[in-house]
């Protein structure tokens, strides 16, 4: 999509200065932008960039000051960086609501039920007694399994696979190549040292405003189902076993798993490739720094933990610069045992 | 599908009491089973959810010995677990007996062979001269490279790519999203200090009964196969290398990774987010904990190793407790080296 | 594909020894080689097996000197190696140039360009304004999202997911079910303890002789582009965060994950599942082992560093083998307690 300044300058109410038909076809960081980007200058730390970047179109604060000429056309507005973030949130909503209809070939059950002013894209699959709630986005290649609830506003990005039965809430963005609803990892073994299959009946249920990453795996619950409440953000390449739940608002970034019926607050931070084990509770609000192994339950909220086996996080960097002196410290006890090997033959 | 509480109390051979025409569609615990739900009591330690379940029919030991009256359907038996365990068996198997026939479109080479019974869903991709054993089902948006081979009563979930020239056995069960047989990660330095690919020619075999979970990859061997063996079973995100073995009934799980030509025998347990080197061996029966490195053979069945790099589980488990002990331990040096300096000052 | 020795020993321009019709469909190591594989010996450490392979057709050097008969037709040639190297690389390019032309059936925007001679698979989908360069193959199940530009000779495998705006060069390889451009994860907290998403506007370039592994996920940029730079090379589910760029020629192995805006340094090579924090540098040259933890930018080129958190690699070692002394170390620290003990009542 192509914005000359003068459109952009009418969306956010400005003022333009220079040549009000120059075109944007996307948005740069004033240090690195090219020809053709918008950019906005709002930090004075960022001012020597406004009189040699390439950008093409810049939102500055009607205050500033120009100490040099500039090549480029500006856009004077109140508070830059604002009428900045505007823009980018509409030309997001701009990208997606372009996307509608029913593309050619799609697989779509009789049984399944749609709602309006939705899209469905090419190659897309939709299981029987499935549901697709109003203004919900299925992209190609997206697999919806048989009697899969959806509601509004959701968007499935392509190659997303949601398994029988499970059930995805209101205003849920899921990125590409996501598995939701597989099933969970249970064997029971066997006397001759083989594993059968524990049945894997329950679901999936993800709630309203849930961001899920690209090629995140979550595992249907063994009985019942495995939770994702309301505002979570997960990141990409996520493990979630079966049966676990992770609260509202709790924030998990990714490469991170967590092993089955695991239960994490509401409002917790779990940093990267984080692993925490099964059966455990996590306190809300509880912060768990990148590469943790989790292996107990926390059960204060609010605590900050790392390392593996995780524990208090000031503690434990405490004892890691430690481990990183031990050289050191083995010196010291060298020299001791040789101080004291001393006083012992001068007394003994 | 919905089930009425005769209908299950036929199938398991149990007596009703209670409403015998109300129906339960899916499987709940009964400390949080839902209306619609089947629940069951075995384990006294749960009869106090007994009477304030809001399952709809619960299966429970025909001793068992009412304290109070109960709003649900009950359907007596003499082992309510195992009766619940044969519902939930069944209920699996009829869930994927439910597809069969070939969806449209699909896309089948003419030179592909396909067996009796199978399911191929819609926009599935069936190559050059690949076999489709009996009874097996692949499910829409699956990739079936040239000449891969598929055995019996096999399945094959949405989106799992498999490259020209692999060998699937029977009973074998892939999610959704796996990669099988994507190149190996070779690449041979060159003087400019760019990499020449080097060529992955060779393939992976799955052997049966193996289950592999969501998003996996399982890279081709450079010159021969990649082997996974009978048994096996591999949990979500797992990395297998090019020329990579594991063995019979070896079970590993999520986010672990396996780098090229490394040998792991039968019987082994691997936790999660594990790495293990290339070019070694692990013996027979070993058990790895959770985020462990292994950076060299294991050489002695039956070992337990944990941490990075890993090492016997019982040594390092007393190291890690100790080194969360750094603080104090460095305290105890420095109460050493004043009290030493206060006697070599009496003394010398 | 099927080759006789006698077309073989064409290709090589090797001398044919023994049946010249024997044919062989695959390659495998002389040692583990199965009838109908064409093997070689090169390495003299190895001609034991030369007696008693199964590999139908063996390459040898000329001047080998046999110690007795051997059923497998032999090859001679100048110099085995390299001749078996030469016969891989030819394979691995028939493999490809197999596949041209477009399946049935795919989804093309009318507005997207499609070089010469290229390969399109059944259920791909390209988008608005897509363009496909000359000699290129798009697998079954891609899906190339709108403005998306991909170079010339570059091959997209089955199911790969490239959003909309990144640009993919020249001879590039993305192996199957990997995500490019999906939203980098930036969400701002809000007062009542949601989040509300940071629109991802920018966009993933990848630039030429760029080979990317399975299911791994490279998030698009907030604003302007992240970039993985000419040569580098990414194995399987690799997690590159918003804003990262890779330099020319680094290497990454699998499961390592780059968090937002961090850049890496030319001809960096890091190990399997390592973390690295975000906002920080790489700098040229450095190496980075397996499982380590990068908090803090690395200045000096050609550094090497391990552990988590990572430092230096020597120094590294020497601590971590002292930690698995640490009980070994206590019980040095409490023999000194004593003595000081016994000290001390004789002294004071």
């Amino acid at each position: 999509m192509e914005f000359s300044a003068a459109q952009i300058a009418q969306i956010i109410g400005g003022s333009v200065e220079g040549n009000a038909a120059t075109t944007v076809s996307s948005f740069g960081k004033i240090e690195e932008a090219v020809a053709g980007q918008l950019a906005f200058l709002a930090n004075p730390k960022y001012e020597e960039y406004l009189y040699n970047t390439k950008a093409s179109v810049i939102i500055i604060n009607d205050t500033q000051v120009l100490k040099e000429p500039i090549q480029a056309t500006l856009i004077k507005v109140a508070d830059a960086y604002s009428a900045f973030a505007a823009l980018l949130e509409q030309y997001q909503k701009m990208q997606s609501q372009q996307m509608v209809g029913i593309q050619e070939p799609v697989y779509i059950d009789p049984t399944a039920k749609k709602g309006t002013d939705i899209f469905i894209g090419a190659f897309a699959y939709i299981g029987q007694n499935a549901q697709i709630g109003n203004n919900t986005k299925i992209y190609p290649n997206a697999f919806i399994g048989n009697n899969v609830s959806i509601g509004n506003n959701t968007i499935i990005h392509p190659g997303v696979k949601i398994y029988h039965d499970c059930v995805i809430g209101n205003n849920v963005v899921i990125h590409a190549g996501t598995v939701i609803g597989g099933d969970g990892f249970g064997f029971a073994p066997q006397a001759d040292g083989s594993f059968k299959k524990v049945p894997q009946t329950g679901n999936v249920i993800i709630e309203d405003n849930v961001e899920i990453g690209s090629n995140a795996t979550i595992d249907r619950a063994t009985i019942g189902s495995t939770i994702i409440k309301s505002g979570a953000k997960l990141d990409n390449l996520l493990q979630i076993a079966h049966n676990v739940e992770v609260g509202n608002n709790s924030v998990i970034a990714a490469q991170t798993g967590v092993s089955g019926s695991t239960k994490i607050g509401n409002n917790v931070m779990i940093g990267g490739q984080v692993g925490i084990v099964g059966h455990i509770q996590i306190a809300d609000g509880t912060k768990i720094n990148a590469q943790s192994g989790v292996s107990k339950s926390i059960k204060t909220p609010n605590s900050a933990v790392t390392g593996s086996p995780a524990f208090d996080y000031t503690a434990a960097l405490r004892s890691q610069a430690l481990s990183r002196n031990l050289p050191e410290m083995e010196k010291r006890i060298k020299a001791l045992e040789n101080e004291i090997k001393l006083l012992m033959q001068k007394l003994i």
